[in-house]
């Protein structure tokens, strides 16, 4: 807060002095005035008096609302309260934006701090802010503290967000609303001129815009492989064998068709699929979806290094889809995380399951029944001890790049840190979670039993992706690969002097 | 800081030139004085001197300590120190505050930061700060610092708490005070005037005030559950059946009565019904409590807002008991978590319990021996697989709902997708396990054996809270009832005219 | 930012008037130029225009860069460039700075701010800044925002590292550095003077420096323990029975050599053991080497107190290598939450391994066979049940302990919250662990068959250091022993008298 303000607080306490008693604030205090006692006005009257402001509120009904506002406030009429500030609040709703026209005169020269959201975007053609200052154009408009909630506000920053966005024309305007934010205990961040405002207003309304591309991903991956499994096992035990799953099928079709007639048979058929298919497609689905998500969170900055290696310089921008594709991996990462940990449940609670517990005792019947001898088979025994070791190992690396991309954990490492954590491990743990699957499918992938219909396991589909990215990794590390890619990290150029503005986009649009 | 410091600075380090050499610090550094060379003197001395001020120590042994304080720094006599700078740190225990009384004069006019704690609340009548004021009148008091440990002011403010909240009469020394900890890396609150200093003083000794009613909360259902259970499955084994568990208790009971004569026999029963409880209500209370205390976490909410809707207002304060209630969501979703965890591990650890095993291997014995032959439950098969399904995707779901509260992953939300994930997903997670508990049940709720003694099962009592829960959210979503909700939210009133003062309180109070 | 600087501003924006129409910012903008349209250069431009700052752009090619960089910045020859702006930020690869030396007259008294990083430690005899103030004398060199990464820079301090150091020998500069990292939206820290320009470029190029030591503790144990087990466990079976583990090695030996030759036979054995090893290890080690970090985790806390109770007094600095390792308490707690996490998974798979399953079938198989009856042993059953809910509890306090120590869970405790979990929660959670492997043994330990060649079992060598740790701690916290501890930490010496410099280092070097 520069002198000069300061030295007009002085100046207007003494002109307000004979109503400085009513305010339980010493001389010093800066005044400012919060036009609304709503929800938001309140709190953040109420917070503005805690961080030793002195504070008065402007509302349409003076009297009713007096006994709404904070203890140590003041209520007065719009025009009142205006007038007894330099910094005014504006938390109303913009359709009551026009009692402030017959006070644009006196508020010439004033701050106007917008707090005000809308309910959707594009409500209205222009930003509430650029509205306002369309109101009173002598004032100076500033948006602002309207990403905060009131309960934000009143509980502070501590468990909400803590920074806030400002953007105005006048920089003056802008410093003196980043103090009065730093002294709530926020950090605000001027996002520049008034024309960011609507960009400020739609931030609220967003809704994680950039997760949509990995859900709509990771939603179309799962349906996909949902059906092909549900098609590869159940469909296909139902036509070729038909012994033992489709076996109940049919006796429930048959129940069913007597009772309710033939109307609701497909309906049946789907149902009992289903019910076939879940369990055995939501054990496949997660880990398979798991793995690809993940390559497809490694392929694209292979992809660049790449793209880099072909173009011979770091000074080209990658195309739209590969930028859009890059800001989503961390994103993406989550999401496998996610299925990684839907997978390693399910694979847990197998020996709780009632099938597993009926296939155990079956089986050491049948042994017993048959008088069959029962012998170690030492490769099975330590085939499955070593996927489930690397699955172990690589489902806590999983675990360890989540945590370290939580945003705490990230601020507190240094680039390089945080670098050799996401990629190295990173890699790493692909590299482990696509050996644990093949390890899984181990001899399956020569014996053409497995290919039922020709159609692969779901398996082995997943694992074409995580190969692939895994191989162009381990070009990208081949020494004298890796000796370009770093040169021209490092802003080295291959033929420079081709480069010309015209083959050349911006980097930055 | 303002310019008219520095300046001041500049003057006061020219007045001390003789001794600048001293000090390894260009003229243009700022001279702050620390009053105590304990560790929080010492320790903030550090830090002060990295940041690049001239340190100069006060303390009662000049001599015998200059060996102690860090590189850089001087010590002098407390007199001699507090005339060297004008922001001078307190860092002695209030009982040698008495050393201050004959500086008063030369402390005219300077900023003394109170960085006193005590050992416990109202351990004095008044605030140490206001104390001090008393003891030094002339001077500007500020309240700060104290809120940091000796070890966090050494290690920075990365990895220990970044908040400082500091209080005074003076908005100036506050000004210069605010500067000191920006330049050592922490962010300065503003939390008003020196009568705040008390509440400052106890915010170190606080433990967890937030959290104790949860806590009670979730102690007193599992110990209700714990006997609940103890008593409906051991006792009532015990007295009716008696040959499973009590035979084993009987036998060992007679054991000890042998041994030990029968003065010890009640201990023996407790302790054995005790052996004999454990095991069985650990597993079963998890559940309960997580899920009683998750809907306790969803019912306020809907609470507030049947409230709003019966009272036509969001203008009136809700009374305090939900006040508060709303308060602690928080805590109780995350103690729900924790009971939830629990249960998970208990149930993943069953196939490895030696009662597990045994009761595996019992039945393939008996199925061998009687001959019986092995028919496939599909029903059962199903019904176990949906609800550890459903059991799965509520348990990830919540562990989501755990990660986004955190402090670092809810400041990055917007308020619209942190109330996404809370409300919506959080309701979501409620149905899920809710569903989970009654596939659990099943159809045991119509069969009478499982009425022992006319009491219900566990989880059919745990049962209730949350589906009112969700009935009544279940009201709130319907088209109708939303409208309303949503017009009162946005400040609409029902018969506003007959809202008058005297039947509204103050939101905030 | 003080009111002088931005007079400054407007009377150099006027000087520039004719130029303003080129940059779309109002007359208040401040300009600053940033030497180098390299990704770091135009990440730091784009932020400064969205912060509301006129950049210019310095190259060495103005012409063909002029499309690199920024819509609605200007680019200009270096010493054009850096006459347009008071603050110049030199964002190119220490090698080019030559090219200032040409233009040290204009830049006096100007502020630059020096970026630049080294590849590796000690690249250059002395700091890139000091290089740079070497070069240019006039100016006034500030080093900063040399962590931040381009991608940092570019989207913005949220989940990126907030921090940034900056050190410089004029407070003023300084100053405004800051200021324009504060609008930036980092939180800027001073460091001191430009000899800490070296510490801050070796920053970026710190790989987890207090991770170090616990990792390599850590990565020590590991190998001892599996050593250790892999000689008593499977080398023993080897030689003494023979009969079980290495009837398979020998006959998997026989073929090798049948069909290879006695050449590999000693990397048969090799493999063959290891293969042996891994798994029976893997299992072992892990919970081994948790218990131990846990028990070193809290040792030093113990050793200090002890070494305070005996010097009878806080004044005087632990030994070099009690700090060192008090420093790294968090890391060896962190890694044995992993270990222990491992523990954990390798547990739950133990019914889904074929081993398991197998080991259960021979088991009924052979009940059956034999015709044995099967009967329930109590002792058994509550003891495993005992011991795992143990295991359950203790990893779910350490799964909170490692939750708390996120950087933004602990900064929102207050300080004795804090030390309440990391020190009774952590010494109750060593204590269940420790009683967790004591029961796992439970007898074991008295017969002597379990002793082979007179070596005890791994988990009773890992139970030694944790039950010291904890007879200490119980001897602190007998009430005479914790009174004087505190008094102590309160500040109380015993024969303070006898305390001379001389014997007394200083607490903080």
């Amino acid at each position: 807060m520069t002198g000069q303000e300061r030295s007009e607080e002085k100046s207007e306490c003494v002109s307000l002095s004979p109503m400085r008693e009513a305010v339980p604030a010493p001389p010093e205090c800066e005044r400012v005035c919060v036009c609304g006692t709503g929800d938001l006005g309140r709190s953040l009257g109420l917070r503005l008096l805690q961080a030793g402001y002195g504070v008065v509120f402007g509302s349409r009904r003076p009297h009713s609302s007096s006994s709404l506002i904070p203890h140590g406030a003041q209520v007065l009429g719009h025009a009142a309260a205006a007038q007894s500030a330099h910094l005014i609040f504006i938390a109303v709703q913009r359709e009551h934006y026009d009692f402030l026209v017959p006070l644009a005169n006196q508020l010439k020269g004033k701050v106007l701090v917008d707090l005000s959201n809308n309910l959707r975007k594009n409500q209205y053609p222009e930003a509430n802010a650029e509205y306002l200052q369309s109101l009173v154009p002598g004032a100076e408009v500033v948006k602002g503290f309207n990403t905060l909630s009131a309960w934000s506000l009143q509980n502070g920053p501590s468990d909400a967000n803590r920074q806030v966005y400002i953007c105005g024309e006048s920089v003056e305007a802008k410093q003196a609303v980043m103090a009065v934010a730093t002294k709530l205990g926020f950090s605000a961040l001027d996002r520049g001129f008034l024309s960011v405002a609507r960009e400020l207003e739609d931030f609220p309304l967003q809704l994680f815009p950039q997760w949509r591309l990995p859900l709509y991903i990771a939603t179309g991956l799962s349906a996909a492989f949902f059906f092909y499994l549900l098609i590869r096992d159940i469909i296909y035990a139902y036509v070729t064998q038909g012994k033992d799953i489709s076996f109940r099928i049919i006796v429930s079709l048959a129940n069913k068709v007597l009772a309710t007639g033939p109307r609701c048979v497909c309906f049946c058929v789907c149902y009992q699929l289903f019910k076939v298919g879940v369990w055995v497609c939501s054990r496949q689905v997660c880990p398979i979806v798991s793995l690809i998500m993940l390559s497809l969170c490694y392929l694209p900055g292979v992809l660049a290094s790449f793209l880099q290696l072909y173009r011979g310089t770091k000074y080209r921008r990658f195309p739209d889809w590969l930028d859009r594709w890059m800001l989503c991996r961390k994103q993406l990462g989550l999401l496998a995380l996610g299925f990684a940990f839907l997978h390693v449940l399910y694979t847990l609670i197998i020996p709780i399951r009632y099938y597993g517990r009926f296939k155990a005792t079956e089986h050491t019947v049948s042994v017993i029944r048959e008088n069959r001898t029962t012998e170690f088979d030492t490769t099975t025994a330590w085939r499955g001890d070593s996927y489930l070791s690397l699955g172990i190992l690589g489902f806590s690396l999983y675990v360890l790049l989540g945590i370290t991309s939580l945003p705490s954990v990230s601020n507190v490492l240094s680039w390089r840190e945080f670098s050799f954590i996401q990629s190295k491990l990173g890699h790493l743990t692909l590299l482990l979670c696509t050996a644990h699957t093949y390890l899984y499918g181990w001899n399956k992938f020569l014996s053409s039993s497995t290919y039922k219909w020709y159609t692969p396991l779901g398996y082995m589909l997943c694992l074409v992706l995580p190969s692939v990215v895994l191989l162009l990794k381990l070009l990208l590390i081949t020494p004298c690969v890796d000796r370009t890619i770093t040169r021209i990290r490092q802003g080295w150029e291959r033929r420079a002097d081709q480069r010309n503005p015209k083959n050349s986009q911006p980097l930055i649009p």
